[in-house]
C-alpha cells in the first residue's frame, strides 16, 4: 500500500477502504507518512468527503492510535455528553448532577476552553481546593460511588488527533465535517463512554455557523455511533446569544448553583438545553423510556434538591469546598475589584449578537485563554442583562462586566457594545 | 499573508491574488513556506483549479524563481517546440531543421526521457561525438550562425518548478491542468523562448488521456501566453499509436533522416504532425503568413535537402559526427546483436494499441530509463510493422525488437503481444 494511491483514490472521489484507513493512520502517527502527504489527503478530504463508513473508520483508527479508557468494570451503562463550544453555556455542571442524581454513570473527560468559549475544567477550578487531574482508579471509584465524575484528559489519548489537528490548522483542513466529527468521536470514545450525547451548537458563537453544516456533524456523528455499535445522540441547539447569562469561571458555576436550586426558570434557553440533553442521557442509558419520562425525573431532581447535592458530591470528591455550591456563599467567589455596566448606544431592539464577540470580550477581561500559556482569573467576566429582541433604551445596560484589571475594560465594553446590534 | 490563508481562500474556491501567488512561489522556494502547507495548496488547485489569469501569475512566478535566459540579443523571432511527451515522436529532430531551413530561429533547450517516453536529448546522444551540454554564449551563437541549435536545460532554471514536481508525485497533485501548464510554461518562458507551438498529445500513449483533458491544457497554455505577451499556438495531436514507426534513440534518428531524406510519404501520421507544428512556428516566427504558405515552405526545404542540411549543420555543431545523418550510414548506429520479430498471436485487426506500453516494452530493451540513473542503449528499441486497423495474420510480425541484452526479450514480447488488441 502506498499513501500516494490513496490521495490520489480520495481526490478522484473514491470511498477509502477500512485497511487503508488504518493504514493511513498508523503510518501517520509512527512518522512513516509525512506531514505533507498528510495534508494533501487531507485536503482531498476536505473538498470530496467521507461517507458514514468511512468517518466511522477513520474515527476508530484514530481512537486505537493511544491508549483506550475501559470503564467495563464499572456498572451501568457510562455515558458522556460534548459540546461543540459555546459561550455561557454552563451546561454540564446542570445536567451531569441532574442525570446523575437520577441514575445515570457520568464518566465524563472534559476539556479547557480556548478563545472564545469556555471549559468546564475551568469553570471546576474556580472553586477553592478543586483539581481536576486525578489518577484513574480514584476516578473510577467517584463514578462508582456517586455516578459522576469529571476531570481534565488522563493518558495518551487518541495521539493521531492531536499531530492531525496541529496540522489541519495550518493547512484549512478544519473545516471539514468528516474530520471534525472523527476528531470529536475518537477522543469520546477513547475516554471509554458507552454513550454519547452531542450537543452541536450552530450560529454567531458556534464554529459550525450555518444549520445545514451543524446538521450534517450531527447526522455524521450519529452515523459514526451507529457503525461502531455506541449509542449517540445528537442534537443541533441554538448560539446566536448567549447560552446563560452568565460568561466567565465563577459566574457560570454561580449559574449552574442557581439553576440547580431552581431559581432560574425552565422556559430559560439554558435550562431548556440541559432538559434536553439530560433527557437524551436517560434514554441511551435506559433509565427512562421517552422524553416525557425522562423530563419529569430531571424534574424531580431538581426539586428536590438531589441534582445540587450531586454538585456538591462531585466538588468535593475533586477536593474542592462544597461550601460554595450555595447561592448566597458562592458570591464570594464572584467579587471583583469593580462591576461595570456596558450602556447601550441606542434605542431600539437587540436585533442580533455577535456570540463569538461576547465571548471574546470576556477573554479579554480575563475568562478564558487566547494563547494555551495565559492565566485565568476564576472571578471576571460579565453577566448579560438583555437576550435578543429584547426592547433597550439608549444608556441602559446591556450586560455587567466583573473586572480585576482596567487595562482591558475600555476593549471589552467596545466589544460588547459592537457585538449587540440595536435596530 | 499567511499561506494558510490562502490555502482557505482556493480550498473555498476563491480565486488567488497575483500578489498571493507571488508571494506563495518565493516563500516556497526560499523554504518559509513548508511542505505540507503546499501540499494542501496544490491539492486544493487540483479540486477547485485555476483561471487563466492565475495560471499565468503562477507561471510567470515559478519562471521568476531562478534563471531566465536571455536571447534578446540574437536577431527574429526565437520559437521553441514543447511536447507533453510520446511514443515513436521524433518530430523535433525533423522539423526544427525544417524551420530552421525556412529561416526560423529555433532554439531549443530539450529534455530527456523518463518512463516509457522518449526524449530528444537521448536521441541526439545517439550519434557519435554529440554533446548536448554546451556554454550559453555557444548556444546563442550556433542558433545566430545557423538558426538552429538544441542543448540540455543549463542554469537553475525555474527551481520552484523541480521542488513542486517532487512534492505533486507524492501527493497525488500531478493529475491537475493548471499544474501541468505552468510547469510547462514557466521553463519553455525561462528558456528565453519569444514563441512557443506546443504539441498535446491524447491518448493511449499520452499523460492526458481523454481528447477533453487534452484540448483544456491546450487551452490553458495558450491562455498563459495571451496573458504574457508571448505567441503560443498549441495542437491536441493523437497517441493512441506510436507517431512514427521507430521507437529507441539511433533508430528514431534514422526515422527523422528517412524523414528529411523525403523517404516517408507525407501522409504518414509522422510527417503529418510535424508539418502541422511546424507551420505554426513558421506562422508565429512571421514567415509565413498561413499555413498554405508554411506547408509549401516546408515542402520545398524537404525537397532541396535543405532541411537534412540543417540536421548536419547542428550535429556537426554539437560535436557529432556529420556523416552518420544519411540514410545508409545511420544503419550502423541502429546494429545490434540481434534482431526479432514479434508474432502476432491471433488473426484479426489491430483494434486498439496501449501505447504507453509499446513504450514500455522499448524501455525494458535498454531503450528509456525506469528512473533516472539507468543508462541507455542507443542502439536497442523496436520497429512497429503494424497500426491502427490494419489487418494481421496470426504469426506475422507486428514489431520487430532491436536487441543486445537477451534477458529483456521475453517481457518486452510479451508487453507487446498485450499492447496490441486484435480483434
Amino acid at each position: 500500500m502506498r499513501m500516494v494511491d490513496l490521495i490520489e483514490k480520495k481526490a478522484a472521489g473514491e470511498a477509502l477502504s477500512s485497511s487503508e484507513i488504518q493504514y493511513m493512520i498508523t503510518g501517520y502517527v509512527n512518522d512513516s507518512i509525512p506531514d505533507y502527504q498528510m495534508a494533501a489527503m487531507m485536503m482531498a478530504i476536505r473538498q470530496r468527503g467521507m461517507d458514514g463508513r468511512e468517518t466511522a473508520d477513520l474515527t476508530l483508527a484514530m481512537m486505537h492510535s493511544g491508549d483506550v479508557m475501559n470503564l467495563d468494570d464499572l456498572p451501568g451503562i457510562k455515558v458522556d455528553k460534548h459540546s461543540t463550544g459555546g459561550v455561557a453555556d454552563t451546561t454540564t455542571l446542570i445536567l451531569a448532577p441532574l442525570t446523575a442524581a437520577c441514575g445515570a454513570m457520568v464518566a465524563k473527560m472534559s476539556g479547557r476552553g480556548l478563545g472564545h468559549t469556555g471549559g468546564t475544567l475551568d469553570k471546576l477550578e474556580s472553586i477553592p481546593g478543586v483539581c481536576v487531574e486525578q489518577p484513574m482508579d480514584y476516578f473510577k471509584k467517584v463514578v462508582r460511588d456517586q455516578g459522576i465524575c469529571v476531570i481534565g484528559q488522563s493518558g495518551n489519548l487518541v495521539p493521531a488527533d492531536k499531530k492531525m489537528y496541529a496540522l489541519r490548522d495550518v493547512t484549512a483542513t478544519v473545516k471539514s465535517i468528516p474530520l471534525i466529527a472523527s476528531s470529536i468521536m475518537s477522543k469520546k470514545l477513547a475516554a471509554g463512554a458507552d454513550a454519547i450525547v452531542l450537543d452541536v451548537k450552530t450560529g454567531s458563537g458556534a464554529f459550525m455557523e450555518t444549520e445545514e453544516e451543524a446538521h450534517a456533524l450531527a447526522d455524521l456523528m450519529t452515523q459514526i455511533g451507529t457503525h461502531l455499535n455506541r449509542k449517540v445522540s445528537a442534537l443541533v441547539t441554538d448560539m446566536n446569544q448567549p447560552l446563560g447569562n452568565a460568561v466567565g469561571n465563577a459566574l457560570e458555576v454561580r449559574e449552574a448553583v442557581l439553576a440547580l436550586s431552581g431559581e432560574i426558570p425552565l422556559t430559560a434557553p439554558l435550562m431548556d438545553v440541559c432538559f434536553r440533553l439530560g433527557s437524551e442521557m436517560l434514554i441511551l442509558s435506559n433509565l427512562a423510556k421517552d422524553r416525557e419520562e425522562a423530563r419529569s425525573m430531571l424534574q424531580s431532581a431538581l426539586n428536590s434538591g438531589a441534582g445540587l447535592k450531586k454538585l456538591r458530591q462531585l466538588i468535593t470528591a475533586l477536593g474542592g469546598d462544597e461550601r460554595y455550591i450555595d447561592p448566597v456563599a458562592i458570591e464570594e467567589l464572584c467579587s471583583t475589584k469593580k462591576q461595570v455596566d456596558v450602556p447601550a448606544i441606542a434605542d431600539g431592539t437587540i436585533a442580533s449578537m455577535d456570540t463569538e464577540k461576547i465571548g471574546t470580550a470576556a477573554q479579554v477581561l480575563g475568562a478564558g485563554r487566547a494563547t494555551k500559556s495565559d492565566i485565568i482569573d476564576p472571578a471576571v467576566g460579565l453577566i448579560m442583562k438583555k437576550r435578543l429582541q429584547d426592547p433597550v433604551v439608549k444608556g441602559e445596560p446591556l450586560a455587567t462586566l466583573y473586572i480585576n484589571d482596567d487595562k482591558n475594560e475600555a476593549a471589552a465594553i467596545r466589544l460588547l457594545q459592537e457585538a449587540m446590534v440595536i435596530q
